[in-house]
């Protein structure tokens, strides 16, 4: 029998999420729930329905997993509570300070219902979480890197967008070759923010408007831009849809350590992404923890959980036996 | 309390389970069993003493978890499950074909006393194997690959060494950069044994040796070179020692997958390693492995279990709050 798959919301990851429940056989898409008219809203699998949110509740026996698509600011802390105690649940919850609360809050919902949540799932938080633990975990006398990119960053795009005579902008947060060539050198470098990451735009202003100051407003915008070097290219609107209308991301996690009785020996471990589609990705990782969510559950194993709790084989369609022959 | 670590067997790795222990505050060695005289040997742990490997059965009650540091060949075979039987154990069997069989030999012996076993924990198999096994789960459409190096094979240098007239040698594993960029380009390559890696050997000549049959003897010894492009070079003893002695090693897994409705994505996960010393960063996965060991059987998960079967966070000293406000 396949898992049977829930998305509320249908955005970018909601679609991403479609996607990936389309690569993986062991699971079928039930509904995608959505807060829009049900009917004004066109999915691309033929066997789901669309639904009105309000519905989910009367759906609990006919999803084992719903997927939370919804912002981490406003929409994933009511959702997800709300959802944990009605069904298995994963999110992917990334405004890091808030994680413990979130937790917290998640966590009681879905003890409450007897359901198994994971949130927090996806690539940062999530497969370089994951990263961080196990390469601390192994090198305890170490130094920890993250870079991000090169990848859009949404928030400075939107940021970018906001500033009066521009019409359309993208931005790209693109890590420092030369800092992360000291840090795979073992150097153990301390990085300013402006070391460590150049954010470079491209900006699609209206007529007329002041190229001039425009540019000044990127450059010197407090906490998006002013600690970065940043490149501003005017181009047109043909050329930012054709060129810059992806979503593509990934970075670098990279942990330098020391082993030997007196610290001689250095070791780097070194995990990185590229990735074409941010969204889509992120999608990928949350249907592999949806099939742990289901698992889980069917063991009695309630409550929240992020990566860290959950060991890797729930995450494979494969049985331990094939997992150890093949990959270990 | 700390955890109570026992070393079986004082080559390289045992030396280097040494080292982790001492990395690790929450552990403490309490002895190294060898099948050597035990005042022959040396170790650098003042607190900790030496035992013939017989004395161990009597130990039950003095170690949490065994640590088993002899070869995959001979030794490990019959010492994990004869160990698995009174301790919890940890090893580094790596012979990829047996792993099953291994497997089942110690899950049987395990079971029986109560404890809990590790097998085949270090970096290949080991963080290798879990890179492989979250990567296929998250993109399930791809193509896997596995570089070794730039590091030195043991076993390839043991061949130099057999050969007549050979007084000493070194040989290196290096991956092709053009195959490894290929990969990362997602271009999916079919890649020949010859197309991944070269070898590189540093050989010592007894006095009047004849060169040319042994670089010809090298290049075309069956198994070990007659795949590979290898190159050969003749070196004085000193130069050998000054600047060939370490153990580095390390290497590369990497998927290409793709994702989208219609495939239209590519994205490259990569893993990497590159080790100052391969024995100590295997103890070290060890170390983190023997803590996992420690507190499963605390929660009577008996057994044998592979990384596959370890939620992460078993491997940290952290607990899950700090874990999620740090690393997550």
């Amino acid at each position: 029998m396949s898992i049977r798959i829930g998305i509320v919301g249908y955005g970018n990851l909601g679609r991403g999420v479609e996607c990936a429940v389309k690569h993986n056989p062991d699971m079928e898409l039930v509904g995608v729930f959505t807060r829009r008219e049900p009917q004004s809203l066109e999915i691309l699998t033929e066997t789901a329905n669309v639904y009105s949110i309000e519905e989910a509740v009367n759906m609990k026996d006919d999803i084992d997993v719903m997927i939370l698509c919804g912002g981490s600011a406003t929409d994933l802390p009511k959702q997800t509570p709300q959802f944990a105690e009605m069904f298995n649940v994963v999110d992917s919850f990334d405004t890091h300070a808030k994680i413990p609360e979130h937790f917290e809050a998640v966590d009681k919902a879905a003890k409450k219902g007897g359901k198994t949540a994971i949130i927090s799932v996806g690539w940062d938080p999530g497969m370089f979480s994951l990263n961080r633990l196990y390469a601390n975990a192994i090198l305890t006398e170490g130094k920890d890197y993250t870079f991000w990119g090169k990848g859009v960053s949404q928030g400075h795009s939107d940021a970018i967008r906001r500033i009066e005579g521009v019409k359309n902008g993208k931005q790209y947060t693109i890590p420092v070759e030369s800092a992360l060539e000291a840090v795979r050198n073992g150097e153990n470098p301390e990085l300013t923010t402006r070391q460590k990451h150049t954010r470079e735009c491209f900006v699609v202003v209206e007529e007329g408007a002041d190229k001039a100051r425009i540019e000044s407003e990127i450059i010197n915008m407090p906490n998006y831009f002013s600690d970065y070097d940043t490149t501003v290219h005017f181009i047109s609107e043909e050329e930012l849809l054709k060129n810059h209308s992806g979503i593509p991301h990934g970075g670098f996690v990279i942990r330098s350590g020391k082993t030997g009785w007196n610290n001689e020996n250095t070791h780097i471990i070194e995990y990185s992404l590229k990735l074409d589609s941010n969204p889509e990705f992120t999608s990928s990782v949350i249907a592999a923890y949806a099939r742990a969510a289901y698992r889980l559950n069917k063991e009695g194993q309630n409550g929240c959980k992020t990566v860290f709790d959950i060991a890797p084989a729930y995450l494979s369609s494969a049985d331990g036996a094939e997992l150890r022959k093949h990959l270990l």
